[in-house]
């Protein structure tokens, strides 16, 4: 199996098929096909087969894929088969929902360490961590070798936040600020944009 | 102006040049370029020039956009010139942040009921709405006459809840749920999937 070149189209695919995996797991199956894997993704069946086909050969013509096994491969690929220790930048409203929602550990995303500027509220209990101050945020995440971070602090703030973590070695951002983030060749960010989501449906009302 | 036929994709970049538009007005800037436009927003200068093509002429050969004219067009074209009404289901953590946070009415969306299924929850007091039982949101939504929705509840709730809004009458739906939802011709969905976000970028590191 050789994942060099692979469209990051199709990247961006697999988390849906695996999310759609374990769904049908849930559910109480064992074997599914790229007809139901498809049409449970919104994504048709032809395009679920050919994204599969760039890692390897997952199931067997006319028996389908079994659920468990093609959960497996798709973890590894994505590399969803460790745990990631991540970094919340920000404790907001928003900061408090992120790190009280069992979602992301489930998925193994840890949030290991918590960050604010506001002295009041440094020192303050959030789930299991005790929110620090970004003064030493830089030394903390490069100290503990984190690569994954959140950044959920205002607009105006976003951009020096990750140019810190990047000087940590933060390698991908989830950025729930509404601004786009300047970050260097090989450092990823993914924005999280309710708003822009909203106002591309109501075109269509 | 026609405004038929317009591809998605170019829908969905609309909403990013609004908001690279409004950052630059903050910074105190009256007109702009494509080049910029299209820098700040991540997309090629070209793509702007063709994706505003689609809608009419917006600028002159060689002296800019007007900034303040170019965003009044745009949210005319997504009718983001007007106020949403908005009813969010759901009042746990997410749907609290979501309530208190000002991004969306600062945008035009006017979160105006708030529902719940849990009887501990109804009649308690978030930001300016006392949260409301399901058991009349179809009656409440469709007496007045709300479009739009927002589903911060559970996964194994969301599609229950969405098929109630659809009867209500609502046509965009704001899925915080990490499930997939399956809604008829004439209504439309976008999932807020900040772990899909995150798994997608793994994969790189």
């Amino acid at each position: 199996m050789t994942e060099k070149n692979i469209p990051d189209i199709v990247v961006s695919r697999l988390p849906v098929y695996l999310q759609t995996l374990q769904l049908l797991k849930k559910e109480g199956k064992t074997i599914t096909s790229s007809q139901e894997l498809g049409e449970k993704s919104g994504i048709t069946a032809a395009q679920v087969r050919k994204d599969l086909s760039f890692f390897g050969e997952f199931g067997k013509q006319g028996s389908g894929y079994n659920i468990d096994f093609l959960t497996e491969k798709i973890l590894a690929i994505l590399k969803l088969d460790r745990v990631w220790d991540v970094a919340l930048v920000g404790i907001g409203d928003l900061g408090h929902a992120i790190a009280r929602y069992p979602g992301f550990a489930e998925r193994g995303f840890n949030i290991r360490f918590i960050f604010d500027s506001d002295p009041k509220k440094i020192g303050i209990k959030v789930g299991n961590h005790e929110v620090q101050s970004m003064d030493n945020m830089v030394e903390v995440i490069r100290g503990a070798g984190i690569r994954v971070a959140m950044i959920t602090v205002p607009s105006h703030a976003a951009q020096t936040v990750a140019d810190l973590l990047i000087e940590a070695g933060v390698k991908a951002i989830l950025n729930y600020a509404p601004v786009p983030l300047i970050v260097p060749d090989g450092v990823r960010v993914e924005t999280v944009s309710p708003i822009i989501q909203m106002e591309h449906m109501t075109y269509y009302l």
